[in-house]
């Protein structure tokens, strides 16, 4: 009798831990595809605000959002003509995305940098510095970087910039509570 | 040998209760972040068919969303001259939104909601009503309200529209099994 | 005694059995929503390097994303004017679709397109036929067909194609430890 309850117990305790093993933990994943400068405030304000709560945050760059993570002051030599063209027509940094609506020649852009300033929001390049020291970790999609002709040594100086694959990527995303798409 | 079995089903107890706790219920967090006519269509008709299935639905109406929840038939006074401007350049209200694509000065639009009617897929509005009917949790980023200048006396009225931050948007996602950035 | 400990032990037995049914699979989620090549070429390369992880993967093609799904092959008759002029204006199939920016009259299309040629990463052609050896589930929004006038024989020959509605997307994405919306 006390056997068969020893059992049942030892049943229920492996399934738990199987439980316990697959489950989500309190972080988040987001996809920065966009590169627009509307979306990316989005994706950066999610972010820093999660780290805020003490949840580990991912960022997974990919395609548009690559563009963004480039130094201007830095210019790798040796790309060939179709990475120089790539290059030239994407925004170099932060400092120069723009709205994916109302750009209306940049005013609107500055409206809105503008207004982000009066009203006490962070602007972009604030708020990576604060990714960077809350510890919002940004990975970057590797294909993306092949496909543009980006170079390793042209992106922006963050702590622990990782170049990552798209299995990567779902490893983080299926263990995060909270997965986006931006 | 009994107290072992018993301080073990004992432990079994608590981890357990701490897993339901960690649960993510039966819920659906979106964040509203589009300003395009076919995106909030896509968001609401998700929203009332998850309300439908009786999942508790939370929207959280951020940037351009936010734009659509305004009364048009509302005018505050005493904005500053940018708040003017923007809230000039930004859709009023749902029936002004605008396809993401194909719009063709508004052509495109207006073939949709022709179509829309034809086929008896509910209207932007319709959908609203029903939302409100049904449940649908309507949040809205107080950091876009105060960024575009909106005031509370000019939205919608919409049976416990709160207006909230990062945060809020954060702890409810968590807790829902289904979340979407549209 | 013994009796009080076999109660709690069957209790636990009950709740732990709740728990692993409603517990989320390894399965992947996308609404494909975009009708944009680069979006839906990051849904075709998140989903197909699911399925090669193992996970299971529903994708559920609605609104723009659904034209890219007839066979330009294909040209079904019956339609009335409005389905005709939908189904003109909308690209028909994948070769046509168009980068959401930098398009430039079909330049920075043609321009990735070689990129992708060069680097070895496959075109959105190449990715279906993957997906469907992989097996990728596909579903289409029925809602969308009904809308733009699509018919089920102007559709690509993909095995197990389904038309459904929004309750079925929202079963299956709560079903699954990743859900997206691109």
């Amino acid at each position: 009798m006390a056997t068969e309850l020893e059992n049942q117990v030892g049943l229920l305790e492996k399934q738990l831990k199987k439980l316990q093993a697959s489950q989500q933990k309190d972080q988040l994943s987001i996809v920065v595809f966009s590169g627009d400068l509307d979306k990316i405030l989005a994706a950066m304000i999610i972010a820093t605000g999660a780290r805020a709560m003490d949840m580990e945050v991912k960022l997974f760059f990919t395609f548009w959002g690559t563009a963004m993570l480039r130094d201007k002051k830095k210019s790798p030599k040796g790309k060939d003509f179709m990475s120089r063209m790539f290059g030239f027509m994407l925004p170099k940094g932060s400092t120069q995305l723009k709205l994916s609506k109302l750009n209306m020649c940049g005013m609107g852009t500055s409206m809105l940098k503008g207004l982000m300033k009066k009203k006490n929001v962070a602007s972009l390049e604030e708020m990576l510095a604060t990714a960077a020291e809350l510890g919002v970790e940004i990975n970057i999609c590797q294909m993306s970087m092949d496909l543009m002709g980006f170079k390793k040594e042209e992106m922006i100086d963050y702590p622990n910039l990782k170049y990552v694959g798209v299995g990567s990527y779902l490893a983080d995303a299926g263990d995060s509570k909270i997965q986006l798409f931006i």
